[in-house]
């Protein structure tokens, strides 16, 4: 669809993804797929497009949300009242091997777009659709907010201080994890289509992906019957193992058995810790964590990270800084890996950075820049004209 | 390879996958390919298998944290270091699509089982790899931990209440996510070898998965130069975006234009906060968002979580309670979409609860039930006679 191929090469090349989604979890699941190497066009609505492009961050005058959300994407202005736009539509969908939509459900049977409909006209189309709540159920129709989503599904009710007020995390995983589910639901139907011919519907709910990431949370209830509380940055059953303050930040060691917590005090030079019977097993920590963790921050604020993170890693202790967003993207090991990539926006004075694909392997190419975001409607001449080569053959 | 089918539905019916993973990030991947349809043959060690059967909590004697990431999949036992054994793991890897591994880098080469040796073998064989830090850069070799990689990886930074101690995603969100591209990845490779015959190696680090589910907090650095910090419950610029107390809990209000904020406090009866010059745009709710959390709050307190939610879904301002996780399991929505199944293990009275599969398709069966997570080398008999059935062919 475009010479520019470097973003095109990845297990998903040749594949033809059309998206209707707006803002985020939508936009974040079209996102890993271009990242895999699907192309993928946004249709976007003529008056302003994607609201995204209206939220903030901006860089001059770009939304640098809308930006990183929708890099190496391409745009196609369409209003799916007018007769002329669905007919262009249709005809992208005719070549399209996915239709991705965020819409309350309900929104695309209005526009004559249901599953079923659209599975008798382009049975080799895959759709799916993320949305707050899902297509069935008693709130299905609800609007879904991350907020939401986060509040209801129980993620809030397990992050944050002991006795402490609410605590969002503070990513967007309400919309993230339902991108994520969304986009291995869309390549399980492409592969279950590449064997048996079939294409599928694929419904993804933001707030069932966060009952699916509570995982030990529920194991933690149904076994005891005790309701998961928020316990700071501590493990439920293993002591040591959460963060403590050290001379210039935080530092967590996680020292959970008796031969890491021995190599643990003699780092530190705790050696009284060491034969304290209070210490003695993992069990009888847990039963003093609140003195432990006293005794072990005293020490630890004595020193700067670094050199407390320096002797522990070189004793085999697992631990490491608490590092704050610059810090992340500064880091060697994550620059190693290509995880800060630049987008090459033409209005921009220096590539923009963003976070990198972290699906490696060597079999494909991991650029170090990404194509920039489309322009509302910036790509329509490519895509008719690609359109029109498609439908000559 | 069963004759029980109940989970083999699924767009990945009929892929068989080979899992070396213990623990949690890739038995959590390896569970979502199984929900998805795949078989998956997990190898343990015959001294006591995964680490994680004596992880508790525990169940009467078994390992609810084993038996939740662990249902529905098969177990055979083998040491990998006995020539006998690695015989037989070579002739399941004959018949495999997917081989996932957790190990440190290094430690599969150590084996005979890096990746040039295997695709050497078994040219059709995916190999995924999920680490701490990936198969390159200068950590590679470090090992890793959940509380680990949320720290380094800056989402502790950013969640938990502003100025307050750091706090961790109540969920082991470093695996999870892990977990959730490494099967997305896995799935993609699958499709791309569908497709050109090629078989690939994934390689998904715990630490980048952290960097690519930071987003906007990437995009707030890039675009600010400031280093964002935790927010508690708070959007960072919408106003009112955040959770207040009632009186029985909390409930999350995401009004975010002005007209929400007009229905919202004509519901709490503050026509005064309607009318306040320091509330009349967005930008002015977030220059004195302290003041109006203040006001909200007060009038908020006085009814409980149910009573407010119902009048504000009424008038169409989204918000939602805070669930704890028994609230959670037993709404009406999760239930109504099937998102707690429930484990059908002989051992235990009552069939235990997990999170369902949230990639819903009404191409494929949904059912309520799962199949156990198996005893240590409890399917060989099967795997065998399976084996031998295919190689007959």
């Amino acid at each position: 669809m475009t010479t520019d191929t470097r973003d095109d090469t990845g297990p998903l090349a040749g594949t033809l993804v059309v998206d209707l989604t707006r803002v985020l979890a939508g936009p974040y699941c079209t996102m890993l797929l271009a990242d895999l190497g699907a192309r993928v066009v946004k249709i976007e609505r003529p008056d302003g497009g994607d609201d995204a492009r209206r939220i903030g961050p901006f860089v001059q005058d770009r939304s640098a949300y809308f930006l990183s959300l929708n890099r190496g994407k391409q745009s196609l202005a369409l209003d799916l009242q007018r007769p002329a736009d669905r007919a262009l539509f249709e005809r992208l969908l005719a070549h399209a091997d996915v239709l991705v939509e965020n819409f309350r459900p309900g929104a695309m049977q209005r526009l004559g777009y249901g599953w079923e409909a659209l599975h008798a006209r382009f049975p080799r189309l895959v759709l799916a659709a993320i949305s707050g709540f899902g297509q069935t159920g008693p709130l299905a129709t609800r609007p879904a907010y991350d907020l939401v989503v986060q509040a209801m599904g129980g993620i809030m009710s397990i992050t944050g201080q002991p006795g402490g007020p609410p605590t969002r995390v503070g990513t967007s995983i309400g919309d993230i994890a339902a991108g994520l589910f969304g986009a291995l639901g869309i390549v399980s139907a492409l592969h279950h289509r590449d064997r048996t011919g079939e294409a599928t519907f694929v419904d993804v709910a933001m707030l069932d992906c966060q009952v699916a990431i509570l995982e030990n949370a529920i194991a933690r209830l149904a076994a005891s019957g005790e309701i998961p509380r928020p316990l700071g940055t501590r493990h439920p059953s293993i002591t040591p193992f959460e963060a403590y303050p050290t001379a210039d930040g935080h530092l967590v060691v996680a020292a959970g058995n008796d031969a890491l917590f021995q190599r643990l005090v003699a780092i530190l030079e705790l050696p009284a810790l060491g034969a304290d019977p209070r210490f003695a097993s993992n069990e009888a920590r847990c039963q003093h964590a609140d003195a432990l963790r006293e005794l072990l921050s005293q020490r630890l604020r004595e020193r700067p990270t670094a050199a407390w993170s320096e002797r522990l890693e070189a004793a085999g202790v697992p631990c490491g800084p608490i590092q704050d967003v610059a810090q992340v993207l500064a880091h060697p090991q994550v620059r190693a890996r290509n995880m800060v990539v630049g987008v090459d926006d033409p209005a921009l004075a220096a590539p923009f950075p963003v976070a990198g694909n972290p699906i490696k392997s060597p079999a494909f190419a991991d650029p170090a820049t990404r194509r920039p975001a489309p322009e509302l409607d910036g790509d329509r001449a490519r895509i008719l004209a690609w359109l029109e080569e498609e439908e000559m053959r």
